[in-house]
């Protein structure tokens, strides 16, 4: 496939890589406002570049585009994107807001094109283990999940591009709180309810927040639970699943979060605690592994895993914790869909 | 002192244990209407023991009530001693509902005798570690705590006394949770509104609840995050504060709970991470530490730490994440309040 | 079984509580040259105390004699409780010297009495795990067993009887060290040759050694290497097994070693790193275990688990490691068997 | 500096990507029998690319020589990279044999250049903490240090260059082992005597060794201990300082060894055990510290940190620790030096 790259930050060459493992899929265009960030990318991959992504998603060689902006700037691309006629794989959040996400998709499914949102936690193989294991009904019929996840922070994080509301349309719950949403989505299916509290807690982004807690209820009352937060000093990712039969923990990313376990126990009262635990070490793979389902997917029209749709109700999710952090209420996840279809 | 001990199951053990460590303290009777229990510890301290805890409590050597049976009877029995101007300490929860908790206060108050909550937890040197570093401003300014507490459970919980909603007065909420409540609003301070969300996933215990997840939100914009379990498979206790400058983290409760640590880190975005850990083995001395608190706070004249209000409060805590849960909604502890004034 | 305690110590103490779990067994006489050791063990069993084990072991009732005394009375002890048809149950060191213990064991052999040496460790649960999965064939041949174990020490440790040459016969090599070598013997079988060196780095203890790092090599070219410290500052034991096709390690012994864990992993060049992991919370239930093992290898009329023999030949090794780090050679075992028959 | 890499293998790709962080250093020319992998670091640098490394050395523009060759052609590159005056940075083991390393270090010195060995554990930050732990006093006088070090393996170990005897020139003690070496050197300084095991348990490398188990003593009877294996099934670096006054645990090496740490605890009896806990997490540092060491070196005309010399003194260690396991004797290092001079 024949790709083309818009964003040329960290995002943007971490894609670019894993689009090198494979030999069917080259780049042939990356654009970038900073025109200096886009040819060191495009160099290593012998293809040009331009400061106007409206130029590379023209390239008549281009079936799909990866769009590694900042999230202001999704919605216009893989629009444009889609109204060619390409394929696109565009960084969480999907768009900017639910609105643009409702009609981005509307209008690839018109034109017949994949969208998939950025979500390469599900390609983390400890991830990936957990997804196993519960299909594989080793701790039984699901109860809920509890997700802690954190960064430590860098001096003038509040100067970032994340820390901009214009450019960032949220804090950490759309930062790494919607990766978390996405997960527990992926294991818990559809939720009917959110509670949540932000809170800015130390850097001074006012009225983004750093910090989030939230409870989502599905219907067969199995709860979600997690806090995302800016102000963690220690790197941390820690999802734990229980099931009537027994639970599993996915601990670390890797790198700055420490060594990627999978750890599955079995309830067993009689018995002292045991526990089976994988550990993944060296690279990441979860970027090359999220590519390659994205190709799979296109290839065998089907929907990929975090799908377009995902990215959206993913959001959606977000958009109620935020609303129960302003009002002071339990919101019911059909208000939120009321609402959308209103605007 | 001499103590009346009512109450001689595993509770009872441990607290008539505690006693043996103070030269001037000394059970002088010990009731319970199992008969044979009240007698193995009565010959162990070489005092009587009785079926009738009215008449142990009537024993005009008695200074101290040692109150350690089911919830149910807390009341009673705590009524009747401070009636006779004993000291009472009395297990959590301080009574079966919030009235009779503020009639037990109010009576005490004004016979003069000091009545104090089982709260032993903040007497685990890991806790105790944990606040005096928050006291010397380790972590500066606090932002967060995030708790995690469950039990593996055991065959036949079901049928236990936890698991009788008219002996227990509450399920995991009202059990390992008034211990996690006590602790939030030792670190944290005084409630504005609870949410929360409350499950009934494995055991038939029915409308007692197995599971509880709760979100708490302070004046100051703080928030206290926790979920406690009776289905956690593997015995878990995690208290993690947050503070602006660093977090502390407390693990383990000994025993099955695994080895006692506290951690302590620092914010410092430019270097390796850093934690000093300290880790408390052998023997749990909560037991012992807090009957010596009793004592010191009867023989100063001051409330105790755990007093019978936090035990009041932790309980107002409990009843608003109930109602949360009963109703879907974010709860204001002034309500609480209210409704309680109105009986 | 009738039994006779010789020795109030900790170690007594142990011995006589584990006793307390049979229904079938029971002490009849406890000695001590401190009476009021011995009477404080005798009140709680219900029988007469003595400050003259002479006179404890030969009370006609007394079947078995448990000898928890220092080190340099043991063959005293175990001689005359032989001689008079008592079956033995001994702390390790078996006697203080090799040509002692050989006499014991002849004598026993004589008699028709069980001798056995207290080897604990084989019945911590960690460790007969490791050996029911070496038994099972689960890591496939052995190759060599690795091991370190050592306390962090109190103040005036250099003034226990451990440290006094004369009582202890030996340092820690004798003492934890002792232990060590039993494992090594248990897993590896007998050893060819030994090298070791012995230091007195901290404590004022000369002319006993405080650490011990040794090598030995069985016949089949397998090693066992261990260190074992007076110094290590913080609890330690580990015991790693490696085999053809995998690796045990045993880390913890409960306490103030932490907790106990038998890991088990499986060579799997491809795949993650995995391991299962068992966890024995709670208890140290070694004592009770190793008693039952005695009991009941004298009732099958068999060796027991960690026997005389046991005992000796761990000593042996130890006396190998003491001739290398005098010598600065590499010793072969079956000099030590020549210079004790020449004894 | 100009420099020549010889070796184009995943050493070289290491030392030149190192190289690439300091703007005033550059490769000028890449050498290796594999044109193919020689000229991919090349075009990478801009510079040329040859099979013959006589000829790369040869170019006038060369400064220093990077040796990163199999073990065999150490000695010729090397020799002949000093004949022309250049620098070298040499790969352990220095070279083959002890005669060729003293030769070799004899002409850098008339000559005037500087030779250093490939030691980058010494730069590894959790080392390299530890050592300045030391340099302070945190632990006081040291009294021993214990090392396990051991890899996981992979199919067909035995095919590789590590495994051919003619150009390994040793198994796993001059592989991992002299790492460890070194290391016990940096900590302890010169050792008196050295006694060892080795042994090929698993791999089909006879006459190599995959495992070394060895005991060295230092003429204050301070101890180096370790175990260096191939046979370790998961990745493994431990390497742990005794002092009279505290330990230090270094663990972990980051990528496949887990999570890089420095830990340090006190000697104090009367408190709870307390550790100081550093995580290096992210990148290994070490090949970009080194070069920065060997770079500074040269600068400053004083001895690099893993100096020539210090390649030799280690080397000189594994063949008493050779000595030892042939003889099944405890080796004088005396003993080595005179052999060698016998030469």
């Amino acid at each position: 496939m024949n790709v083309c790259l818009v964003g040329a930050g960290l995002q943007g060459r971490r894609r670019a890589g894993a689009l090198s493992h494979f030999a069917d899929d080259r780049l042939v265009v990356v654009a970038d406002i900073n025109l200096t960030a886009a040819q060191e990318i495009a160099a290593q991959f012998g293809c040009p570049a331009t400061e106007r992504w409206e130029k590379a998603i023209d390239n008549p060689d281009v079936e799909a585009v990866l769009v590694c902006t900042p999230p202001h700037l999704h919605a216009d691309i893989a629009d444009a994107a889609v109204e060619r006629g390409r394929h696109v794989l565009c960084e969480k959040p999907l768009t900017h807001n639910l609105e643009a996400g409702r009609n981005l998709l509307a209008a690839a499914r018109e034109v017949g094109v994949t969208v998939k949102c950025g979500f390469n936690y599900r390609h983390h193989p400890g991830i990936r283990r957990a997804h196993q294991w519960v299909e594989e009904g080793q701790i039984g019929e699901l109860m809920h999940v509890r997700c802690r996840h954190g960064i430590g922070g860098r001096p003038g994080y509040e100067k970032e591009w994340r820390a901009q509301p214009e450019i960032s349309s949220g804090g950490q719950l759309m930062d790494q709180g919607l990766h978390v949403l996405d997960l527990l989505r992926w294991f818990l299916g559809d939720f009917d309810s959110a509670s949540g509290v932000v809170s800015t807690s130390f850097w001074p982004i006012d009225p983004l927040e750093d910090n989030v807690f939230a409870l989502l209820q599905s219907t067969k009352g199995q709860v979600g639970s997690f806090h995302a937060s800016w102000t963690q000093w220690k790197n941390l990712f820690s999802f734990e699943i229980f099931g009537r039969d027994g639970y599993i923990i996915v601990e670390g990313l890797g790198g700055r979060y420490g060594t990627e376990r999978a750890i599955l126990g079995k309830r067993a009262f009689l018995e002292p605690f045991r526990e089976e635990i994988i550990e993944f070490l060296g690279e990441d793979s979860s970027w090359v592994d999220e590519w390659q389902e994205f190709v799979s997917a296109i290839s065998a029209g089907r929907e990929p895993l975090g799908s377009g749709d995902d990215g959206l109700e993913a959001q959606r999710l977000a958009e109620a914790i935020y609303e129960s952090a302003r009002t002071g209420t339990v919101v019911r996840m059909a208000e939120i869909v009321a609402t959308d279809s209103a605007v």
